[in-house]
């Protein structure tokens, strides 16, 4: 029996996945027909990215899932024309370019490194800065990436701390979870790592107030989701003084537009979204195992919590 | 029976290790009187840095160890009035802040975030950098800190490659030897880390042919000695574009004067000799360590071999 496996994503990831995703079909030993546009209701399963052509799902009557590429589903989860089961992307990839980035950066504010490249001045100044074990770490979100970011500073012996919805156990890390958990995670932390998704719950959680239980000159370090900050609240605790710096990759507006005050400020380092990308490779095999979980009757993997909304 | 050490070191280091010896003499057991000054046949070890008051180790004829504060000794070795043992520093804490320089400095050039930190111009210009599985660095040097480096990196899944004197195996680690394997591993290498001793053989080992090696762009990271490259070669090789940035910890003539070209050069970031330093509570006890194994009649940890220069 054939599979009608329907690709609603940008354009531009039609490239990398039309020949990736049958490649993983055909390993998974799955008969599917991977498609751009289709009768809605032969669809079996949807392939989503944000901004692709499918919004309304209500005439998707017969698809079984919907199989996100992006590991946030904040845009899609919302959707009340969505009844199909919804999954996340979690991928190997995806991880692996997000324990890099969030590791370079923890080490770039940890050492200094900023301070370096932006005055060769010919002035020998030698500070040596302390070490890894002396340097509090936080990451607020404890889930696939959070769990691996945390690993992955532990394992370079910085003193991490954790923070989730729920409690969790992640080997060297000081795991707090909840309301309670948040103030005493912050108030220790000299680097703040946002690993949440954006859900109402999360929305704007570092706001002016929260920001204020920081010491002062800590560093806060975005690669969640933009609505997670308040940017005003940011800003103002960047030109007081109180924030040492702010490293952001995600924001409430993508492209942030080129009259954003992030853009110009002394403090902000903003990237563009560029943290880490769900790839192509080990996606496919994701989603191809998915379907095949799905036809042979399993539980899917990586199933969103549509109350929760992640 | 009480011994007496002499410290013998630039004045800045007193301050760090009056206390810090002391105490890891009581913890090993030890009486020692630690001096600055005292007679040389008093002398039963010198606890010795550079720039400090003995260069002439002739009178000190009852000395049974000259104890290195620091790892490189190359400042010591050729003394022809030394005759007594010499130790180098191998210390947990030097290994750990190089291990974070390193790892942070290498990340800071795969993720290519000198470009975000010099041009945040307002153009939102997403590109995702490889993954460390695809970014080829070599370590060259596989002691006690090469070594440390590798594993880190390796543990961060870069593809790394490793090169010594003789035989060494790292797991996770490409290794290769003597002057057949150097140059494999240059003309592999991205990145390139220089974590070896300076020695007649290691001296200006980085020279123009050597440079050539290379791909195009490759990085230089240097926080071994400046005498291991050679500074117009590395210019030249800036300037031609063949190599795409280097960063380097230790030169020539420290602390480098105002007027040499690295500072002022786009490509090159100079840092004040700050890659790693000797912790004082952790080398106390590796000094304290030895001294307990002379007076027991067990081998000294750390010996230089005379020979080899390191
Ligand atoms: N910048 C980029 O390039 C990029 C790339 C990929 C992903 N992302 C972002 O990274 C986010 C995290 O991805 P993931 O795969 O790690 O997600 P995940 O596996 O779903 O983990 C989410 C974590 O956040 C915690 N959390 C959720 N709501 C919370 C709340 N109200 N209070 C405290 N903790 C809460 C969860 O707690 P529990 O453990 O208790 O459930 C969990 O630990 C994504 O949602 C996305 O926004 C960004
Ligand atoms: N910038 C800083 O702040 C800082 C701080 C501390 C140390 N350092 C520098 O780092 C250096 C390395 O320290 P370490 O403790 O790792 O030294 P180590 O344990 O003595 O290791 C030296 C390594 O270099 C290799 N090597 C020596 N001569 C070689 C040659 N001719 N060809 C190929 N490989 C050669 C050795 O090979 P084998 O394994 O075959 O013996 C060994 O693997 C020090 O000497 C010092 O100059 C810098």
């Amino acid at each position: 029996m054939s599979l009608t496996v329907l690709f609603s994503a940008p354009e531009a990831y039609w490239e990398r996945y039309r020949e990736t995703l049958p490649r993983a079909f055909a390993e998974a030993g799955l008969d599917v027909t991977l498609t751009r546009a289709a009768a809605p209701e032969t669809v079996d399963f949807i392939v989503f990215a944000p901004k692709g052509p499918v919004s309304d799902f209500g005439p998707y009557s017969n698809c079984r899932a919907v199989l996100s590429l992006w590991a946030g589903v904040e845009t899609i989860v919302g959707n009340a024309t969505l009844t199909q089961p919804l999954c996340r992307m979690v991928d190997s990839g995806l991880e692996e370019g997000m324990v890099e980035w969030v590791t370079g950066h923890v080490l770039r504010h940890h050492l200094g490194i900023d301070r370096q490249i932006l005055s060769q001045d010919g002035v020998w100044a030698p500070v040596v800065p302390p070490l890894a074990r002396d340097r509090r770490v936080a990451i607020l979100g404890l889930g696939a990436l959070g769990r691996a970011c945390a690993e992955a500073l532990a394992a370079l012996r910085f003193d991490v701390m954790g923070w989730s919805r729920t409690p969790r156990d992640v080997p060297g890390v000081a795991c707090q979870h909840g309301a309670a958990g948040l103030r005493a995670v912050l108030e220790a932390a000299e680097i703040v790592v946002l690993l949440l998704p954006l859900t109402p719950e999360t929305d704007t959680l570092i706001n002016a107030e929260r920001l204020d239980w920081l010491p002062d000159g800590a560093v806060l370090i975005n690669p969640g989701r933009g609505a997670l900050i308040d940017d005003d609240a940011v800003l103002a605790a960047l030109d007081a003084g109180r924030l040492g710096h702010a490293t952001l990759d995600v924001f409430r507006t993508e492209p942030l537009p080129p009259e954003h005050p992030f853009w110009a400020h002394p403090k902000v380092t903003v990237t563009p979204h560029i943290a880490s990308e769900t790839r192509p490779e080990s996606a496919a095999r994701v989603i191809a195992e998915n379907i095949r979980r799905s036809v042979a009757g399993a539980p899917l993997l990586f199933l969103v919590d549509r109350d929760q909304g992640y």
